[in-house]
């Protein structure tokens, strides 16, 4: 049994965290600290844009090289993306800084950040952070809840979940937190998330349950069809909780990996929920598919729609524009097969059958609309394969916080 | 030469048009006819959503299996799309309706449509519409305009133009009109584009100069990265300038391409100035590719992408969202190489050289792209190869036009 518990990425035996105010935005903590007891075992994956930040480069080739990290120094306010050579070696500074604070080999600190791009960071205001929170790293899950606020940058809600589960007779934990909000759609995985485990597992077997999941979690999510330069999930596995040594594709392995899904699929839902100016969260399913890969894409095209998210926004049952949003995904099916379903806590409502509306309620169907969880099912009646994507309503909100973003 | 003068689609010899109002939707205009003296060459270019209207579908049959067409019918309001077998009848009706009153085969009468999906065509209303337009059909200018007007949704201005040339010592003219306005991210045409000429030319030559130029052209525009139903375009050719007759691709051929392509890249540029919403016309030219359709993908990436949108809407030089865009197109190029310079009738400023800011000013940025005309010209230093696509600013008005457009 998977059990959610109160926490976050302190949850898990060994690490500890803290978030501080280092003056790189113009208020509120902006700097976060992970640190683990003890190396831990490594697992990243990465923006599949071009264009990659410095510290996108730095984690990757940390993690390609050891396998193994410990520390993961964070920033929002800033990206450190389109910076060239300065900023990679801006990300070497602070791995060093940390390094020599919290005595750990340079290599085994990553780095993270998120914000505007463009923009050098400011090395003074860096390591006085770094020293400032050594001061304060703490066990306690209030600490992994101030570097999950330290990371945020437009988004209105920290996000931070935990889940136990045993193996082979022990307890073991993953937690996890991350930031979303603009420029979401990611394509490896998404705008800084981290999770911590204290299950002993392979750098291989980690490495491979982060790949796996993130395509139906962080890749599933679309805020604004925008790939960020600066997507990173890493996940570190301190290994104390005395399981035995996950190494193969066993029993443990699979259990391990559906504890993951949740914590993922948790914070994905929650960055999608939390989109800049969202007020309502919208999950498509798509079912009834021939093959995973067509229901994927077919659902990630309609939580991508602009005329579907300002639909959401408007609480108006515009089923067109999600056949429409459908019909461009790239996947092929039967426009005239296809059944919509709309779905809320106020209710459920099938208003397509066979490509043609079903004389529903429109007062019915805005009802349901007008929650701020939504799901839109659309069955293609072509086999038993489903996939699940999340988006969000596209408002005004989002308008005003993209067209004045760095005044 | 290729001159531009004042008309549209009755401007070619032998072409009238008609434009009413048939209480299709609230209020205003919203049936158009085009009418030719005789049976035309015809080609065209339909959505590639999978959800076709049945409109695209009627059209898509009779241009392939007659190459011939005479009659087109045009409504706004109502899409006629996911309306199955019903649908197709409508138009089956409509064409047998027009062909019964102006005296033409059955075979030769296309139809369009253009509004919300789902709903079904009001046919008395669209029949007594039919026999006005029939009682008022004209060959001068102003009923080409009625036409332009009579089939714009929440398009603000007409689009028409047209267009003068030589070929074999007689005078040719192309004229066109076209909507746009929302679900503006063609892939194959555009939604509702109708363009005339009095040339002589072969079906064969006139399906491939319309395929080949809407690729630079319709397809390299976008409002807001939704791929409609609806998307057609339709060229008709009367033969009446006398000019000898285009059957092979020789130096006549090319220059009608040429003035085709002005026709179809000015109604192109102005449906993407008079986006939903738009203040601001966004063109980006990406040039010095290696390859063209590198640039195309590129230049593409970027006038879709919402961030770029919002920035533009706020005058703000946020270049960073730009090389962002540019680096998840799925194009490839070297960031570290590129350089970006913005321009407007306000003046013109480098901002980025090899992937890094230039220490410009923010307030000549702004200046720049605080008027209604913005380019963006983005050098990969590769090769010498480019392209243009057309775009614009996703402001406060583009979300209240979509959360409410079926109120």
């Amino acid at each position: 049994m998977i059990q959610r518990i109160e926490g976050g990425v302190c949850s898990p035996k060994g690490f500890s965290a803290a978030g501080v105010a280092a003056g790189i935005k113009k208020q509120g903590k902006d700097m976060a600290m992970l640190c683990a007891g003890v190396p831990c075992t490594a697992a990243g994956t990465f923006t599949s844009n071009r264009v990659k930040a410095a510290p996108v480069l730095w984690d990757r080739d940390r993690i390609r090289e050891q396998g193994q990290a410990q520390v993961c120094v964070m920033n929002s306010g800033i990206a450190n993306a389109c910076t060239g050579e300065e900023g990679y070696e801006a990300c070497r500074d602070t791995a060093k800084i940390a390094a020599s604070v919290l005595g750990v080999p340079e290599e085994l600190v990553l780095v993270a950040s998120t914000g505007v791009i463009g923009r050098m960071l400011p090395m003074d205001r860096i390591e006085a952070g770094i020293r400032t929170m050594a001061g304060v790293l703490s066990d306690q899950d209030a600490a992994g809840t101030d570097a999950a606020r330290a990371i945020m940058t437009t988004d209105t809600k920290k996000k931070e979940t935990a889940v136990t589960f045993e193996l082979g007779g022990k307890t073991v934990t993953i937690g996890g937190m991350s930031k979303g909000a603009g420029m979401i759609h990611p394509q490896m995985c998404t705008m800084l998330a981290f999770i911590t485990t204290d299950a002993a597992i392979s750098s291989e077997m980690l490495q491979k349950a982060l790949s796996a999941d993130i395509k139906e979690t962080y890749n599933m999510i679309s805020v604004d069809g925008d790939t960020s330069t600066n997507d990173t999930c890493v996940l570190l596995a301190s290994g104390l909780a005395g399981n035995p040594v996950i190494d193969s594709e066993n029993e443990d392995y699979e259990t391990f990996c559906r504890a993951l899904h949740e914590v993922n699929a948790y914070l994905a839902r929650h960055m999608a929920a939390d989109g800049e100016g969202a007020t309502a969260l919208l999950e498509v399913v798509v079912q009834g598919a021939a093959d995973h890969e067509q229901a994927a894409v077919i659902a990630r095209s309609v939580v991508s729609s602009n005329l579907v998210k300002t639909a959401v926004a408007g609480h108006d049952a515009n089923w067109g524009r999600i056949l429409c949003a459908m019909g461009y995904s790239g996947a092929g099916f039967d426009p005239e097969q296809v059944d919509l379903t709309l779905a809320s806590r106020a209710g459920t409502l099938k208003i397509v059958e066979g490509g043609k509306a079903l004389g529903y309620s429109e007062e019915a169907a805005t009802q349901i609309l007008s929650d701020d969880e939504i799901t839109v099912t659309a069955d293609l009646h072509e086999g038993s394969e489903s996939a699940t994507a999340w988006g969000c309503d596209l408002t005004h909100e989002y308008i005003s916080i993209n067209a004045d973003y760095r005044s």
